[in-house]
């Protein structure tokens, strides 16, 4: 396996302005960081940008199908974009231009695919699940037939690649004599205090490792 | 101004799952609650996401240029898909059909237009300062020239949207007997503490109205 990512056209357009990278290990960090992603199909010519959660496998990315399920169907083999984006903080500068946000993004092209077979779509919701919540899957009512028929998981093989980050202050530090606040803003997504189900019995307590997971600082 | 906005196949599309609304105030709602957008283009027939911030005055939204400035140049009068989602919390369900997500998102549909005027555009650059910190503009050094030129600002007026929203707990408290813990782990996305840029001098503190935004659970 390579670490970087072939490049054509359509990611080079990305790397314009020198945050970029095409290194697998920059891309699966930021993927990895957050479940949200905002996936781009191209319908009668014509952009459409769903967002959805994801999970990883390697090269190999899997999202929800969600909503919008009619053109789903029609999909398969349909290039696809997914974006995978952070914001981390604002970023005030003395200057409007300098302005900027602290961020991570990933933007992953592929080709999709859909998943049709049975078992793999359960070993893919599965992974889905593990993915978020490592061991909840076996302790879940199993999936009925039904179930299973009812939700769409779409893949891709990474193709291309490309990831930015900015972290850092701004970059304006010659012009320190502009008599304005500069600085950096910064941004979190955390988790605050679980909500037990209305109906949840008392006798059932969070489990350990979701309360690990509120404190971790983490989003799976 | 209509309430609602209209609908066609693409808006219809996402209406499916019984969670969307066309009317404008929840459109709205969504777009002011996050500043970040992913907006999909299509080129050469394939699609391209690109997270950027977003900002609006009334039915038309400004968004920033940001990289990618190359293909954007060619961007005008294509159709555009920005989308706006706020991730609110995992939804632990007792299987794992049931387990989803709290998220407000808005699907916006337009045609992409970009500001050539100089003035429009520093017009338009002010606008989009103001909508993050009001009266942080005419604090900064003034724009140059050769800075308005180097930003690109596109805009489209709303054609069609929909907003969707899911704000419950797990849809399956029938089966409350299934003994797993299910409820809601909610997510947030807070300011951390202010970092002042490196050089700034000590004698100019954080102005009052930047504390405020990060102690009012807003992003702007």
């Amino acid at each position: 396996m390579k670490d970087e990512y072939p490049t054509t056209e359509r990611s080079r357009l990305r790397r314009k302005h020198d945050r970029g990278s095409h290194q697998r290990a920059d891309v699966f960090a930021v993927l990895d960081a957050s479940p949200l992603s905002h996936v781009g199909y191209t319908i009668n010519g014509a952009p459409y940008v769903t967002p959805t959660l994801h999970w990883r496998d390697n090269d190999r990315i899997y999202w929800h199908g969600s909503a919008a399920s009619r053109f789903l169907r029609k999909a398969e083999d349909m290039p696809v974009c997914l974006t995978c984006s952070i914001m981390d903080g604002y970023v005030l500068a003395r200057s409007a231009f300098n302005h900027s946000i602290n961020y991570r993004s990933a933007m992953v092209f592929g080709m999709a695919q859909i998943i049709e077979d049975s078992d793999e779509k359960a070993e893919a919701l599965r992974g889905f699940t593990e993915s978020f919540f490592p061991g909840r899957w076996n302790s879940l009512r199993p999936m009925t037939e039904q179930e299973l028929k009812a939700t769409s998981v779409l893949w891709m093989d990474i193709e291309e690649a490309t990831a930015k980050v900015r972290n850092a202050p701004p970059g304006d530090g010659e012009e320190a004599d502009v008599p304005v606040w500069a600085g950096i803003l910064p941004l979190r997504t955390v988790f605050a205090d679980a909500e037990p189900a209305p109906e949840l019995p008392g006798t059932i307590v969070l489990p350990e490792a979701l309360g690990e997971l509120l404190c971790s600082g983490r989003l799976r």
